[in-house]
This record gives C-alpha cells, structure tokens and sequence, in this order.
C-alpha cells in the first residue's frame, strides 16, 4: 500500500506523463496525491486564448475543471498551488507549502519532472522546489529540530522531448493493467488530441523496450522514469 | 526464487563483493552459482608465491580449494574455467562455454565486474566476456535460429577502487540477515586479512548510505551494485 | 548532388534507421550506397526460422531479395558483403574492402550504427569497422603514402532503445517529401508489421520534436541523427 | 538574409569570440544586433583604472565608444543595457527587457555565452538570462497568451579557457572571407593588444581543425560554436 | 609555507572533512583558517535537541564551544558567520564579507563542499558562495577596479555519500603525521560516535586507495579531495 | 630527479607534445626515455613521399635520424620499437617488450597518447598498449609471482583537436626555462613548418590560461596534460 505524491508545473503534466504510475498504485491499494504549483493558464492552454474575449481567471477555472476530473478518474487527489506559469515563481512561502504537504502526506514515492527542460521554463523550477522540499522535509535522516518524515523514493517522469532534457530512464512501469483509465484520463484533455496520440504511442515503444529488457511478453504498455537516487531492497 | 549466476575474473572476486547477495538470495529459496573466469595464480596469490619452491599447479589447488569452501558457505555452486590471469585471456571457445553456461543455468540476475579498472588488467575482461556472452544468449529478446534465455538482470558489483572504476552504485542490498554467512567465507582466506577488515567496515558504510537513502533503520550491513540495464517493474 | 554511404550491420537495419536520409538525398538529385555486413541471418531473421526444414543459405537468399527490394525502392545501390552475424566478425581482409569502398565511393555522409548497443552485439562492431576504415580512408586530412579521399561527415543513425544506446541527437532530418518512399521500403520486410508500425510512429514523433525546435510548421515525418565530428559550414 | 543576435556579458565579448560570425552574416546580405548586458566597467577595463582619477562615468564611456566602433566595422547595430559588472545582475525588469528584443528582432540565430566560466562570474549570468529569454520568447513553440517568435538557433561561442568552461565545439564557421573586418574591429581594443593576438592565432588553430575535419583546403580563418540545441534540416 | 581557507557549510562539517589536511598544513608551518558559514543548529544538532527544554541560542552556544575547540586542537582559526541553517541562505552583504575574508586572508588553498548534495541542502549553498567569493576576489586575474588577490588552488572535500555528491578524488593527501591530531579534533564532537569511527575508517580506506596509486608503503592514513581547476606546476 | 617514460605513437609526437616535459625533467636532474612504437612512415610522412622513387625503408631511416636528434636535443633517450603504422599494430610479443621497457626503466612518471582520437587510428592504440603495460608491469601493487614497479604516475599529452579527443587538461607545466630546447627539436622536422608555429603559439596560450589560473605572472610557455589516475601527495 504505497503513497504515491506527484509534483506537476501545470495543471495537465501529470496525466501524460505519470498517469499510468498513479492509476497503479491506487489500483493496488494505495493513495495517490498530485500537487499542480500552476494552471499552466498561460504557456499550455493555447486554444483556450482562441476564443474572443477569454479572461485569466476563466482560463483557470477551466483547467482546474479539467485536471480535478483527469485526477478522479486516475483515483488521486488533486491540489493546485496556483503560483502562476510562464515564468512560475516560487517563493518562500511556497516552498514552505510544498514541504508541508510532503511532511503530512508523507509519500513512499515522489515524482516530478526533470531538472533541465529546453523548451519550458518552468519544469526545472518545479523540480527545483520538490528536490529542495524533499531535502527539508527529510532532515538528512537525523533527528532534528524540526518535523520529518521517512525519505521517498524519489523519480522524474518522462519529459517530451527526452533526450534534450537528459532523460535517461532506469525504470519501466508496467501500466498495462491500468491502461484503460490513463486513456480516459487523457481524453479529458479534448483539445489536446495529438498529445493522446502521442503518449499513447509512447506508451507501447516503452512497453516494447520493457519487453526486450525484461523478456516478459505481456507488457502492453508502460511508463519510463529515473531514479534520482539509488534504490535501497532487502532482496535482488 | 531468484536464479543467481556472478562471474569473477579471479577465484576469491566474487566472495568479498557479492557474498551477500549470493547468501541472501539462497537464504531467500534462490540458487547461486559462481563461475570464476580464473583462480587468480599469477597477479593475486602473493602471499602463496612467498613459500620457497612454490608451483602455479600448487597454488592453483588451494586456490580452487579455498574458493569452492567459500562458495560452499554462501551456498553457490562454483565452476573454475581457469583461463589464465594477468592478462586474463578469452578465446572464442572459452566465450562460447560461458554462452553455454548462461543458457543453462537461465539466471534471473547476472553480475559482474565494472567496464573499466585502472588497477587490475583482468576484470575489464571479464566485464567484456559477461556482458557478450549475455547478448548471444539472450537474442535480442527475439525468437531466432539459437537456443537463447529470457534476458536476466544485469548488475555490476563494487570494485576496490569505486570512483577510479566509474562505479556509480544505484542499487543497496541490505544483507544484514546473511552477514555471519558473509564473514565466514571471507575468513576462508586467510592471508589476506586486510580485505576481511575493508569490506567488513566498507559493508557498514554502505549500510550507514543506505539507511539515510531509505530511512529503515534496521539496515547493519549492505552491498552495492550499479545496474547496466534499466529495471522493470510491475509497481513503484 | 551528395553522395551518401550507409553501413548497415544487417541487410535491413538501413531501412528503418535511414530510409528517409537516403531516399531524400537520391530525390535531391545525390547518390546513395547501403553497405550490409551481414544478412542477419542468424539473429534477425526469426520468422523464417519458424518454417520447418529452413537452411541458412535459403534464409540469405530471401533477406538478400528483400534488402535489395529495398533499396531500390529507395534509390540506393546495395552492396552485400556477408560477413556473418551474432557474432559479426569483421578480419583485416573484410577491414581492407570497406576502405576500399570508402575510397572509391568517396562519400559526402557516412552514416552507421552508434558504438554502443546493450541489446546487439554486432551493431557496436559496425561502427568500429567503419569508423576505422573512415580514419585509414581518410589518412588524417594530409597528404600521405596510400590513396585517400576527402573526408565525410559521419553521422549515427537511431537506435532501437536509443537511451540504453547513449544515443543523443543532435540532428533532425525532414523526410516529409519521400516519407511515402520510406513506408514502401518498410513493407518490403512483410514478417516485421511491428517495426513498420513503431518507425512510422517514431518518424511522426521526431518530427513534432523539429517542429518545436524549429518553429517549421510543414515537417510531418522525420529521421533523427547524432554527429559524430564537428560540423564545418560557410554561413551561419 | 538571417538575423543573428549576439548577448555579450560585457562591451568587448562578442568581438573577439563572435566578431566573424557577425560580419559574415551581414556580408553574406543578413542582419546582427548586438546587445551588451554591461560594459565591463569593473571587470575587465583594467588598463582604464591605471589612470589616475579615473571614474565609473569616464570608464562606461569610453568602452561604450570603442564597442560602438567595433560594432560598426563588423556591420551590427549595438545595443547597450548597462546591468553594471562583477557581478553583473540581472532583475526581472531586465530579463523582460531581454524577451522584448528578442521578439522584436526575431532572430535565426542567437548566441551568447557558456553555462559555466570558473574565471567570470558574469559570463554564467549572461547564458542564463537569454536562455531563459529565449524560453520565455519563443513559447514553447505553441500558441499561446503572450506574443511569441519563431525559435531561432541557439549557440554558444568560444570562451578564453573553452575546456575550464566544459565548451565543446561542434560547429567551425568559416570566416576567411571577413577576417579583415574581425581584425580591424579587435584593433579598435587598443589597450588589449595581448587579446588581438591571441584571438587571431586562435582562428588560424581552429581552421586548422576543421581544414582536417572538412578536407576543405581554403579556410584559412574560424570561430567555433557548440549548438544547445539539435540542428533541424531539409538535406543532409 | 602554505595559507589554507576551509569554508564550512555547518561548525562541525570541516572537521571530518579537512581536519588532517588543516593539522599538517599548520605542522608544515603553514596557517589556517575555518569559516563557518552557519553553527548547523537545526539540521545537524539532533542530539541536544533530545534535551527537554532546548533552545536555539543554547545549541548555538554548545556547537560553537565544540567547533572552535576543534579547530584549536588542528591548530587553525575559527571564524563563525552564524547564517542560519537548513536552510542556509545566503544574501548579498554575507556574500562581501566572504569576498573580503578571502582577501584579507589571501589563501593559497581554498577547500569546501561539493555542488551537489542530496541529502543536505545547505552543501551546495556553501559551495555557491565559495565559488563567487573566489571568483570576485580574484577579480579573473586581471590588473581591475578593486582589490584582487592571487588566486588559490580550489578543491573539494570528500562528502559522506561521495557518488551521489557526484565527488571524484583526484587528489588523495597523507595525513598520517597528523592523525593523532584530526582523531582528537573529532572526538570533541562526544555525541556524534559513528561519525568518528566512519571517519576514521574512511581515512584508513583512502590510505589504501593511495598505496595502490603510488606504491608508496608507509600512508596509513588519507584524505580524498577533487581539485576544480587544473593544477599549475614548475615540474614533473 | 625524476625519471620520465614517454611512449610515442609515431617518430614525432612526442616532440610537438611532451618536448618541454621531457626537457625539464633533464634539466632538473631527471632521466627521460622515448618510446616510439612506429616511425610513422606511411601516415605522418606525407612531404617525404612527394620524393619520386621513395622507399619505406628510407622513409623510415630520416624519420629515424630525425627523431633520435629531437630526443638528443631534449636530453632523452630514444627506443624505435619500429611496430609500423596507419594502422599500428600491437601483438602479444610488443605487448610484453614494452612491459619489460617500464620494468627496467622504472620510471616516475609515465606520458602518452589519449584513447580517443577520431583523426587517427594509431593513437588509440598507444594508449591501451601504454596503459595495459603500466597495469601488468605494476602488478596492482601487491607483491605477486612476477617482476613489477612501483607505479609511476600515469599522464596524457595534449592533442592536435583537444575536445574531439575528449582531451580535458587538469595539469600545466611551466617549460619556460627550457622553451629555447623544445624550439630547437621542433625545428629538426624541417618540413612541418606549419606544426612548429602551431604548438610555438599553444605553448603561448596555454601559458596564458596557466597565468589566469595560478596568478603567477612569469609563466610565459606551458604544456597541458590530463592525469589518468589522482595524485598522491605529502602536503597541499
């Protein structure tokens, strides 16, 4: 039963890139939160700004709308931090949120996106404020002044264009039993259809990779991350 | 039930870096066996070269001697193919042997030495020989015109020297329930003290890496191996 | 008018990886070699190994058809040189012919595998043979004792797991305007549906990547490459 | 006909480091703006401060001319900001003011400094804000809220010490064909005799470099570049 | 007679780090001075905090009783900034005074944390700064607008989780003169047992590394640090 | 007084390379050998075989006589191992001549090629020949059943294209008192007028950045090099 705690800059980023991770662990009877520090009502939401007469806070509601039902349909709770996007900023105040929310929720597992990210000035902030968080948030692993928790897992999801990101992934989600309700979760995104077709495509290239490294012939579809830091088990 | 299979360039390798996991994954139900490339005769039996009148048949036999009590203990079966050291060679027979041997045995984890070690001429060699004979045997995952297994995991072990090897460890295994097992077959080798006492406190170190890693704090003793294939899993 | 030279390790991998980079350069008015090492006749042609009483000569018979098919769809000469495959082994002789091909093909692009690939063991080959018979072709850029020619660009290909490769690119490559050459060349490979599928996608994929760094509206197919020298240009 | 824009950290950057590049695209019929984050008054005008009752005011000015001039032979307009050096700090004013030339002059190709300089702490500064701007500018390549621009070539340019600086050169223009106007705007530093020549060996080192790369045996003068981002092509 | 600056993130982190190269420095006649950026009260002091009642002022006071009696026992000044911890943040008038302890100090060798810390946020910070005030107190070598002094060598201490700190030695110091001296510095530190002896087996590991390297028999003890810029030297 | 093993691919690059290393190293009272595996008569000996009726063996014979009187200037001994080049080959027997050169000769400091260089096949060569005989002539440094030394420390020497050969300098020798030796052995290559002024103008520069780096003004010609292995030190 692992707490699962995704950290998205935009309002959207979670579904395409974790949908499958999160819809998983909810399915095997665990709890999954996402946290969205922006609506990405500025950067991301391009076909919203086509209707004449659109308003900020339009766009946003909108966006909030869309990405609280993604998260339902996945089985997560949604929290949006509205810091703004394009360029997000997070200040001190911010930062203290974020540590508090990993501090209650005390996840098994983080995931955000990667450090670097050419085309998009905001996922290195969002990682920057979750590595920082969980850096506070753990205290080292020593007893300390302030309240911890047990350090997470902690991981990057795939990013769009990878490589230019300096993704390199080390782990591969097997979704396929899960598949269904990311492809739901997507289509909430109606004006997005090449984003679906995208990652859905996605989905079977890494689940072809994932059957080539494993020899497990019945991954349909799955998910790539990286490891931030190494993996601790009890058993090989 | 995991099937084990470690390849050491010299007789004793595989005792000091991969002793626990070969303990814990028998401990576990599992099977190990050790293939050692070499005993080691020329460039690591100093100690036995000291005695006056020494022969390479002699120390060749308390070598085999030695290695197959210390397997015994850990609970691996041991294979010498006994090709020769410093250097270390591999001829297309002795590859094709090793090919043999992976499809046999059908490992789910296959580990070895690092690709690079700028103190030892043999373990580069023996990274070379694992690392192809693992892609002959597995085929390219696809079902072709030789016998071939399902592709096992593929991880490296820690060497003497870590950074001069380019030893990223991103894998922990705690060994703390094995590590009397561990102790006693590094006591087997008698003469060489000084590693009993190095990787006895290096595996603390690990430990001590670990435990601030994961935050269980029941972790006393651990190895560390770096993975050259990404994972696969079925949950985070 | 460039002229373009292909090494591919297997009769088919040219088609998948650089169908598009050769059937553009063609329709540019250029010539295109394909070079096959191989047939890959052991590890890549596992279909026809289903058919009962199967023979490897008649297995190189048909992979020879169906490469030649191939590039004929795509405008290239094809030149086989049947060096056997999992293992490929390239000796002095076969190192000599492909500096002999260099020289008397004289190519603009040079284009082969990446140097490292976990999941094929001849692939990392072909790119040691051909980057050596690209230095000894090329004599270092001076004058010197042997025939040379001037030096081509090289470029890597994409691999299948282009991450597990190292594989990072750094060039993207509009083919929208012989994509449907391409698809043709692909079909040819009828027992292979799925690498049809996954490179067409891939090429749709790497073309929404070079729309986004480009801004270039119109790129709706495309290959993507990593150099392995310097560029050297007369205009920014 | 392209438009280049050079980010110089201080007055005299970009002409020693992209004096070539310049000239060559306004000879070869295009367009170039340079914008001077600072004019190195603090920095890099010691010989300036060994007059006796010398002045910040007195020093802005006189680097303020000699880069006019400078900019005037090489044939770009010149364009000021005047953020104060050592360090040189960029606030949020300024970073907008950045995104606004950038979209106003709509670059095909951009270029400004290294990432890391262990001998400038301005120069870092100066890649990141037109990193950033050019994120920020470009709009992630989608419609959006805020205007944007085509996303034009990004590069880096030689710094004085390229290996402390990670700069690895994958692209060598040629500049033979504007030396002389490279050469005459280094002259207009005349204080800095010791650059001019340094500067002019090292373009005769680096066509040495890509004379061997190329086998193009005219170039006689050149400027290495690292691309940021992968280049996007019609042909090989 | 070598001048040695140590800026340390916490009172206590120069000690284990740096303690040996600081006791032989002053033996070999040198001098040496500690900068504590911040007393690690919150995030380094778990143990005091366990006393009911505790107060910040108080761990301030008890951590700067321990660390300048360290010092004093390695024979090096203690020079604390009290810049508060986890986070340690460090702003524009803590940054001069850094720069100017640098000149007034004029080091020959300049040592702190490494740039990347996972498992402590206030590592990196150090490092930050360090590097800052080194570059603006060096002023890039050149004759400037303000006092400048020569430049040190600048190197890194060994963390506690050396890979994931991304920490490659390259420079490995014997310190078995001094040992008796590092081992008593530590051992004021009472209630952080496992840190001495990890410390001190770590000095004992390193010396084993370094005999490998050198052959030289008699270092018994070592520290490992990773030099960040080239080394400049009047013979082999 | 030092003793110092340079082990060249062809007759003359350890002239434009090492020259001042080698010179210094005897004017402090040292001893240099040169090792040259090859005489680089077919690839590095161009203007030679413009000569109508030119032969090998006199092709080799000036190259000889050229080398031996660059070494004599420089102060070194000379060894020709006459291996043959473009490509250099390197069997089991030169293998193990060249331990017993390192045994006998015992040197402290041990230079070669880099192992990557894309603009020439010998050099790569040298490196594993040059690094696989330091391996076996040290024998790990543990006594053992043959003859081995202590282990010199291990350096590369800049290349002609430093970045393409991943070449990264940590290391600067100041050869000012010895410049007028190494200006005299470059000038015995009469007919690589071109390569004299190139590496006559890199000593310059790379004096220069050794002046930034270090502060010490009077460095007016230096060397670069990239250690292999960390150094071992009595004292910062």
């Amino acid at each position: 039963m692992k707490r699962l705690l995704v950290v998205s800059a935009h309002a959207a980023d979670f579904v395409w890139r974790a949908g499958g991770a999160i819809a998983l662990t909810v399915a095997q009877g665990g709890k999954a939160l996402v946290v969205a520090l922006s609506y990405g009502e500025r950067g991301e939401s391009g076909e919203l700004w086509k209707e004449p007469g659109q308003t900020l806070e339009r766009v946003k509601a909108i966006r909030h709308q869309e990405a609280s039902r993604a998260a339902e349909i996945l089985g997560a709770d949604f929290l949006p931090l509205d810091l703004g996007d394009y360029p997000l900023r997070v200040d001190e105040g911010a930062q203290e949120r974020l540590v508090e929310v990993l501090v209650d929720f005390a996840p098994d597992v983080l995931i955000t996106h990667t450090p670097r990210d050419p085309f998009n000035p905001d996922h290195p902030v969002a990682y920057e404020v979750t590595e920082r968080a969980r850096q506070l948030a753990t205290g080292s692993g020593v007893a300390s002044a302030f309240r911890t928790v047990r350090p997470p897992e902690f991981l990057l999801f795939e990013p769009h264009q990878p490589e230019l990101c300096g993704f390199m992934p080390d782990l591969f989600l097997d979704i396929t039993p899960v598949w269904e309700k990311k492809l739901a979760a997507m289509q909430v995104f109606a004006s997005q259809g090449y984003l679906q077709r995208y990652y859905a495509e996605r989905a079977e290239h890494r689940a072809n990779h994932a059957r080539r490294i494993s020899g497990w012939p019945d991954i349909a579809r799955a998910e790539a991350f990286q490891r931030v830091l190494p993996q601790v088990v009890r058993s090989l």
